[in-house]
């Protein structure tokens, strides 16, 4: 391969001849050698640096401190970064420095370089029209510009793709739900038969679920709002112009179209990364409550023959290598393994949220990488699971009918007339005597057959429907 | 031990004779010999327990399906209950039936045992006056009152001791940073030195941390103030009067001056228990926060001679067994025990929450017991970490000045001026030759004295005091 | 209540006049004020420091540098406590200081004045015949003395509690997989029928679960038979005599009957607790399997009408307070719910684990307390589940040969007959036709009826019984 | 794009026409939308499905049902797979289905098809020479297979990356002990100054902590060593030939060069994961300690000038995009990131080990791909931190001495002299004075200064050395 030389403060490193990135980033690729292939940082994270760059190099200029031309040339190659131009000119890993500074570095480097080509020179030039540290990270550090690109990529990644994700598949809980409101089925508690309630009235909990986590990480977005930058190296904003933080918010609010501010506070904005723990608490809430949606699905459908079986879901493959026409609810095991992913994710952020010093928090990479992670994952699988389960889902009537004749615990609306314990006799003896609620009733002679058929109706005992 | 004999749908149990619980209670005891001397039932959920009773004893009165000396039995018996009269009568542990049922009939029985005696009868007597499950129970199951004791315990729990707990330690670091706010010291990043900020200013991002932190509590409120009451046995509030979910809500709002609301939601208010895996997110966001910020005091304080050495705590206890006139920071070290323990909780109630099956949720006491451990750990945490340690910081001058002074990292201020390479330049000589700044400086003729004096002055290097 | 005037190095303190402990004990009640009630050290943890203080009384007496009469004294009042006289005298908490030395001056202060009352003292006398520092404590650290608390609390719990109640449950299992080794049943897959296994082989896969955890915890147990005691305030063994380390280890093998070892490296013993961690990661290992199997067995059971039902299990308590005559599977709900705390506990040690700083680590008394409410947790929760479920599982033979006869899944057996294609072809007609396999493969033509009930039988599809 | 037809048992499907994939795979990407780009099943697993379908072919072959043809055409693929050359056909992703079904059709597949290429036909052939599931599949099941690829792709990965990764770290650390045993330096307990030790003893606790986590995950390996291959659908064996699990495990032993052997109970080995959360617990235990070993490492070297700064790190790029010169601990923060990270996996894998229902554990995908990721970060992570850290490690002689020179703790000596008390005073004198403990030792009168000099001696306060 071609190298050009390349320096930093540390001295001279060999670059890829064509590579826009510099010495910095190769030494990040060199000191760095850990999962190369697949922990990249996310291209979220690399985007969101270059709304900031773009919005730090207007704000700077408009401040009188860099200038037209340079901005110009800055803000032209983040535009290109944003169409994807320059995917492969950020190579760096999740497990670098902990401030993220060599990506930081990276997108500095890149934008220089680039823009000095653009401006007509060539990578090779000894001297260029911008400088990495001094005119792309100008009234920036690496401390406040990660944590600032962190909340850009998660508030962007929940708006677009998280939430939209939920919301889909709990609208078409909901429809389901007030489909199925009138199929009266047996409830289910402790996994043993217990009192009716309505298919419908089942899938309203998990709309209700869906409805409070949606809630949940509106709750957090305020938190999320809040942007770093302005704070540079450890919170005070040294070497930033006047109103600079307050005016570069509001640049990238703009530029995003989403309400950022500038934080209150941009010491706690360094050191800690409590938005993102807290967001992603969260997110980890949706998770559970996803596992028990795509459990109780699973479990609902399970069968065709010997499991709960009261509906069915769409086959979308065979389900086995080995058994011949089996079909298996894949969409709920890919849920389920998500839910699982996010709970772990969870507790990585916790830890690095958790271990912050003084002015930094150096964990920033891989808190983002596992929030990142888990915000696509529950949006493109709620997406996943809607399309090609939810959407299909359909009741099995003969079986729901026959679980729903078969129970026991219809002998609970008997408690009110004659009492819990003359009931608890009769759901006994039925059991015992494997035969009907009506027939131990009668047997036991504390109703009549006229009275048994009045009180003990499913349909009367699932109250008001939604 | 003296028996009397108690009888419930299975059968007869021998129960000690001064008992006020009964058959079922006996039976869990019996049946669950699992941590029983230090994991009972939390005595918070008891006493919500009493709220719950007293408020459906009423609301089923003034629904006409209770009598009035029933009704007034059983409030006089959650009266003495809230009064701590029968603490002993409580002994079933955590690890029981996960829907609590055993805990609800438990409270069922006592005040069953304790009215009928109130009543004027004996223990002993056959026939009595009232029944656990058709009186103390009506219109309930435990299906739906064991999650709304859950809400009570939580939400009082909350409110009385974690708000206020850390309130208490955010007013007196707010305190601290508005008395600091002008004490110069140097920063660190990576834990390496780094530019200067004010004391002061570093304990406002910890006030910051915990304003958040209160935030993200109190957005959790509304989804905790649910309450499933009224759902009955799977959701559908199958044998209960008109109205009766909103009218015991509003009840116990009452009875506790809380906000508590009916659930909109039943089956949700059973099946899952998100609002609070919700609500210990938040706490566990807390916990992020103050491991933080203990960890940063221990570490500011360290020394007394060896150490980073900046501030002073209280000295409360001999530190060392075998080191005399060691001094510790213990209530730091408390402080982040706890932390570690809230991550703990964290995930046994994710576990939990996420596990329900159908219409129930069956970790029902276990997340209780976890919640409750964290918002009461959190909150006497705070109070005690406050009152023992943070009302005594007091920054060490010497050290200060003498870290400020010694400093590399001023040469940051020389960036606008000379540029980021040049000042580089500056940093690593005075390293390398181990002399300062301005030495370094003047040798490689980067600025004249005067410059560096007007330049690099670290007051003017902290930005805006708050 | 009567005080006395106790001091310490910091001055006086007021205690109670008839209590044991002395200045620093009650500086700790007074300092930490957390959770008191609920979260004091463990009795184990205490009954292995009166194992320790006893050896290394012996053990400085056999060096000659404590007298006859004090080792005397010591050894009588450790007696005291393991024989739990002194269970009062311990009211300290957890969240103390992080290296537990408040518990082991509280050790140390009861043992110095119990002693000097066993020798005809008062303990309101200035001069005592016991030092708590100089005589209970010498030797030692509580830096060496709370961790090798902690490995002998642990160790004795995982042999005394632990492995006997995961071996019961586990020979439990192995009765049943061997009584049910021949009953054939439908198998499930993605909790999808599947081809047949038998009842036996199932639950042999239990068995094999719980023989692989006792194996782990076993592996284990090395690394916990190490302890710290020698190593002192930071490891180096400062102010023990010769050979102390080793002779103080033998001792303490001897008395309590366990293999224990003296750490080969003390800086390591002190300052992390890996061994602890690594233990509990094989607690936790046995918590996933309890909880599948807990889980099975709750399917398995549920029932007794609209469930799988192909076991049946004890019936222990009435399982609802409104449905009368409701049966469920609390023991598994116990069980699960211990699970979950497990894992919730494992998260909490790690955190803790991870945290120590140099020479400490100071969350000891959090990461013991989690460890041993994990070990005991899962060794009585293991002879609950046993005694009151496992024991009595049974086979529902109605319903499995039931679910085994209408399986689709039997088709398998024809794969290496006609190929996977032709037998999926054959399941999918079946299941769309309502019909039987049989039936739809005479219909398709691809077998005779001889050659179909030659090859499908699931007797045969078992493979060979263990 | 250019299509071609393929069939399965569903119907056809559009599949590119230059793919070596099928049906089935295609359907697994259409339908698991998630997370395409960055979750791909990990190639390690693809690689370990190399050595089994080779192993399975050539022990069908012995067994006489699979020709000498098709046997080397499978063969023949397998090695190509290994040697890299069809890395782009295995586009499927985690989030797929729980069996990993999916993942086994596409290897199956590819197999089939480039098989058929090889044997000169063409991808378009109607017929074709293998099949998927009769050919390269038989004997097997996804159920037996995906479970065996993930402990092939573990073991390869413990013992070709993750051990020699630690070991390396492991053996730097021990010469750098053995060369710093003589440096005395004042020790640290809860962060506060303590009794001296050495450099070399404080590294060799590292040492030791590395030791124990190898063994921990050496104690792991034989679980990890059972292979699930035999037991096909639900762990019976069905449509296996005789000793047909001995001899493919023999076959992949000889294949892989590690010691495999068949799993003695073949229901375990599909039912749960167990073995790996058990290993993936050793893993744990080792970030645990790597999180210790790192910030010990970090904050010995913090400073230059205001930090503790006992030791010198490898400055290996420009610290900071702000602050000129500014050198950081980038190694100690990835390692520590990637511990932080091992610790969410151990979550994730835990609550996907726990989740298995009846006969399969449907969270394999998930479980496997986390092991694998904590499995190589804390193998790469360890030699980057090795390489780029460890090995240049020294201590700094000046401040050492300094900071040991004004340790208090040094009193600490005078314990079995003058007895703790009295030591406590010099000790509290000298930090109240601001003063030498000599100077206060002779102030108070407690000892002469030929005995201060002869006793208090850091040299003699350091045992033995290793």
């Amino acid at each position: 391969m071609d190298y050009r030389i390349e320096k930093d403060t540390l001295g001279e490193v060999k670059v890829p001849s064509d590579a826009y990135y510099g010495a910095q980033t190769q030494r990040s690729i060199d000191n760095f050698k850990i999962a190369q292939d697949i922990n990249r940082i996310p291209k979220e994270v690399i985007h969101a640096f270059a709304y900031l760059k773009k919005a730090a190099a207007i704000t700077n200029r408009e401040a009188g401190v860099l200038s037209a031309e340079k901005c110009d040339l800055i803000s032209r190659v983040c535009d290109e970064i944003l169409a994807h131009k320059h995917d492969n000119s950020f190579p760096l890993v999740v497990w670098q420095t902990g401030s993220g500074t060599q990506s930081n570095m990276n997108v500095n480097e890149v934008i220089a370089n680039r823009g000095h080509v653009l401006n007509g020179g060539k990578l090779s030039d000894k001297e260029k029209v911008l400088m990495p540290n001094d005119d792309i990270n100008k009234s920036q550090s690496s401390n406040d510009t990660f944590p600032t690109a962190m909340h850009i990529a998660a508030y962007k990644m929940l708006i677009e793709k998280t939430i939209p994700g939920i919301e889909k598949l709990r609208n078409t809980l909901a429809e389901k739900s007030k489909e199925f409101m009138s199929v009266v089925k047996i409830g289910r508690t402790h996994f043993m038969d217990a009192t009716p309630l309505t298919l419908g009235q089942e899938f309203s909990g998990y709309v209700a679920q869906l409805d409070h986590g949606l809630c949940a990480i509106k709750n957090a977005l305020p938190h999320l709002s809040e942007l770093a930058l302005g704070g540079t190296a450890v919170g005070t904003g040294i070497n930033t112009p006047d109103n600079y933080s307050e005016n570069v918010a509001a640049k990238i609010a703009e530029l995003t179209g989403l309400p950022f501010v500038t934080a209150p506070n941009k010491f706690e904005a360094l050191a800690s990364h409590d938005a993102i723990v807290e967001t992603h608490g969260a997110l980890k809430t949706v998770a559970v409550s996803l596992m028990k949606i795509a459990n109780d699905v699973r479990m609902l459908s399970s069968g065709p023959r010997s499991g709960i079986g009261e509906i069915h879901i769409p086959e979308n493959e065979p389900g086995s290598s080995i058994m011949p026409g089996k079909v298996n609810p894949t969409q709920c095991e890919a849920l389920t393994m998500i839910a699982a992913q996010v709970m772990g994710n969870d507790v990585a952020i916790t830890v690095g949220g958790a271990t912050g010093h003084f002015e930094l928090n150096v964990f920033k990479p891989m808190i983002i990488y596992n929030f990142l992670h888990s915000a696509r994952l529950i949006g493109e699988g709620c997406i996943s699971f809607n399309d090609h389960c939810a959407v299909g889902i359909e009741p099995i009537p003969e079986t729901i009918k026959k679980n729903l004749d078969n129970s026991l615990m219809l002998v609970t609306a008997l408690n009110s007339k004659i009492g819990y314990y003359k009931a608890a006799a009769i759901a006994q003896k039925a059991y015992q005597d494997n035969t009907t609620l009506k027939a131990a009733a009668l047997e036991l002679g504390f109703v009549t057959a006229e009275e048994f058929d009045e009180w003990v109706d499913p349909r009367k005992m699932v109250g008001n429907l939604i």
